[in-house]
């Protein structure tokens, strides 16, 4: 997957990562780094939280899942960074021993007006649970380098 | 600021943090961990891709802001996780050394129709570098307990 260039994504195309388990110690230093609020990151306070017991920040599920779909390799060759990321949805809690795999497919997919050397691709992805449950759900706009001609 | 619940917010109200200083170390570390694409974790790599250099993840820009905003205190005592984040834009690269604030004002309140314990609010987060540009923006709906009654 990895020569992959921009004109080679067709909407509707779906890309789906292997599962990859997170432990509560993968959880607490996640929060303690990034997001020290207490049902993240204080197990006896989570049990009396709303959650009912630690659930991992919703920055370490989309962190993660991205670092997942990445080392797919599916925009080795092409990647050129992203201007936008929109509906981002956290929509049930991960909790410790979960195991997430990320499924990415292809919304819409455009050629940039203004930079012959790019296109615009839009991707949405779902992240999803042992239970086959989304957990989360976002949508990113990549810019893509064009296959270059000979 | 860590007493505030719900009720005590008002749309148009700001709050910033102070700056903190990202290293190149700490972006190539990010990047190992959750980013790896050549503009972010290879030096050399980065210097021939658009960017001209060695440049943030954008998630990394994202976590660390929040981080910075979490630790003012602003939600200690109401948070309750966060359904949905949206409008998230990368406007310009962040590169080694640049420092970085954050300012969060309410866009909207409303109480919650189903949980009368818990109020919606939407932020709008602005991160900021050493020469006052918006390096990024984005918007987070906080679910925020109401001020228990006596």
């Amino acid at each position: 997957m990895s020569d992959r260039f921009f004109d080679d994504f067709r909407p509707g195309e779906r890309f789906e990562t292997p599962g990859t388990t997170l432990s509560e110690s993968m959880l607490l230093d996640f929060a303690y780094r990034y997001d020290p609020q207490p049902f993240h990151l204080d197990v006896p306070a989570a049990a009396k939280s709303i959650y009912g017991g630690l659930i991992a920040s919703g920055f370490q599920t989309l962190v993660h899942a991205y670092r997942m779909f990445i080392s797919e390799g599916v925009f080795a060759a092409c990647a050129m960074g992203s201007p936008a990321m929109d509906e981002v949805r956290w929509i049930k809690p991960v909790r410790p021993g979960d195991t997430l795999r990320v499924a990415g497919e292809v919304r819409e997919s455009r050629p940039s007006r203004s930079k012959p050397d790019r296109g615009i691709l839009r991707m949405d992805y779902q992240v999803l649970n042992q239970a086959d449950e989304a957990v989360m759900t976002f949508s990113i706009t990549h810019l893509l380098a064009r296959r270059p001609t000979s």
